[in-house]
């Protein structure tokens, strides 16, 4: 065991602070990574205002380099340009696992921060440090031709999108609509679009609509305009519902084309529909939420071909109290990124 | 205008009586039909019960042969056999009807009985009567070497099941659930077998057990049996929910697999899920109902390549008001089918 620089939450509420957070020896499938660059999600956030255990070291997109490698490490070297996601580790051996999605382990992933290491049982701690230690079947190559903050992102927002794009076959010929232009809605915006699919934004934000086709929409609807709403019936093969909180789905439900999904990717809770607009297009409602390991590398690899990085203000890591003030706030476009590069 | 014998509910609530029902001349697009069978769906029951306009002429799954034709028919010559389902015609021109799924008609399709014609804005009365008359384009080719009696309720029950089955890809290496085995259930049981699914039947009715089999299920499984329940986890492709009031939705929706979907078909009103159950193995919540006519006439051609009849109880025409009253106490398997031969 060893201590490197990072931030830790000591109690609930509070903000990060600078201290020591402990990383395990490597061990023979491990890789250290020297962490450059760290994403700031709600997730982050919410597990300030939650119920611990703390201290906790929030942070679970990252990237970096490799700055060594246990024995039995095969796929990485030191040096290599390298990132991480929300998922650390997983029992590899139920349906989920065996089918790459081990974000839906049955025995539940491990989570990169506020998780349990399954051969040890000690906690996990994020990203928010000048190191992390990944057992390298749950590190990722990640382009180094892209600006590495704009990459973070990638590892959760970006994967988070992803994934549905690719389940419902986006691409050309088909429709994508995107509620909700935030990290997670940024991004479905540039990879639906850089897929071929035919793009609709829709937004309360008059403001965002111009951000929206700069993104790659497009069409921008403004979703309060009842017959604006109306003209879309039926015209999207896949809504990704990036709200993050509680909404009424109907009005977005009925813009869904015949055989068409809306899947939901904020943590919406219990929902209510209609069975009448799911039946009167065979439509479907679906939620999804982060990637498994061959989803998050594809989605590296798709953004390395297409240039795709997240918008993002990247701030020294010592002012991440303001990150986490103006995140609150929604203030951010897009995402938050944390320079760590100082500590190391 | 002419009048045949058939069966009226004059008023609300009343039961179906013998009296004369209106028929059109045939128009240059339509056939005659004369009626031999006509199945008795729920949707007859509450028609009755409904706010009319009456009198009503119920009856949406019936067969005979053609009687009488069009001079601008192509498709069908006198004493053909013959079919006809709950809708008679729709616009043509929206996209659901320009995809084949005139059930989905955005000018609402006109329904068998309790619609209104869309050229000459007369009621349309049901196949509860010794004749219907029906625009060609919505007639089908029934295989006339099955029993007409189990072939009527393929044409609302059976081919409600067989849109769904294919449109989720239900086939060889594939599992299909079915909630209920009524008279939806036990047809999604044949046609999913027969299209070479495995076959689970969810059935809170123990005595149902050997029957579900006997239709073809591999699996049975006491809903109400909630280890037996958590031990098809994961397990099932497409859910087929055929119970016809509301209920919880949980159970069946965690029996779902990865990308699997729960497709709901009975009007189930609103219906509340949490998001979590659907995140968890990203599955997809649907519901469809009615076929289009190209699924129609795929489904009866199936049915004939494969034998397949629903399992019907054949009453004499005047015995409609016991169907009614057994019908509504659930006493049937699986489906009462009317002989209204007597009548022509």
């Amino acid at each position: 065991m060893r201590a490197v620089p990072g931030y830790l939450v000591t109690e609930r509420g509070a903000p990060p602070r600078r201290g020591d957070v402990p990383r395990r020896a490597l061990r023979p499938d491990d890789l250290a990574v020297r962490v450059t660059h760290c994403g700031v999600c709600h997730t982050d956030l919410h597990s300030r205002d939650g119920d611990g255990p703390f201290p906790l070291v929030p942070g679970h997109e990252f990237v970096g380099e490799v700055s060594a490698v246990g024995e039995e490490v095969t796929g990485f070297a030191v040096g290599d340009a390298v990132a991480v996601g929300n998922i650390v580790d997983s029992c590899g051996t139920c349906a989920m696992c065996r089918a790459g999605q081990e974000n839906f382990c049955r025995e539940f992933p491990t989570l990169t921060y506020g998780g349990t290491d399954r051969r040890d049982g000690s906690p996990t701690y994020g990203g928010y440090a000048a190191e992390y230690v990944v057992r390298e079947r749950f590190a990722y190559h990640r382009p180094a031709h892209l600006d590495p903050a704009g990459v973070a992102p990638l590892l959760c927002a970006g994967a988070t999108v992803w994934e549905p794009l690719r389940r419902w076959s986006a691409g050309p010929g088909t429709t994508v609509g995107v509620v909700g232009l935030g990290g997670l809605g940024h991004l479905a915006v540039r990879l639906a679009r850089a897929l071929g699919a035919e793009v609709t934004v829709f937004t309360t934000s008059a403001g965002k609509a111009d951000d929206a086709r700069r993104l790659g929409a497009h069409h921008v609807v403004d979703s309060t305009d009842a017959p604006a709403m109306a003209a879309q019936a039926d015209r999207i093969d896949l809504v990704l519902d990036c709200a993050p909180v509680s909404h009424d789905l109907a009005p977005y439900l009925r813009t869904v084309a015949l055989d068409g999904t809306l899947c939901a990717l904020g943590h919406l809770g219990p929902v209510t529909v209609e069975t009448m607009d799911l039946l009167l297009a065979r439509r479907s409602l679906a939620s999804a939420g982060s990637a498994g390991r061959p989803g998050t590398q594809e989605m590296l690899d798709f953004c390395g071909r297409h240039g795709i990085v997240a918008d993002v203000e990247v701030l020294p890591s010592e002012e991440v109290a303001t990150a986490f003030d103006r995140l609150a706030r929604n203030d951010v476009r897009y995402r938050f990124v944390l320079d760590l590069s100082d500590l190391g």
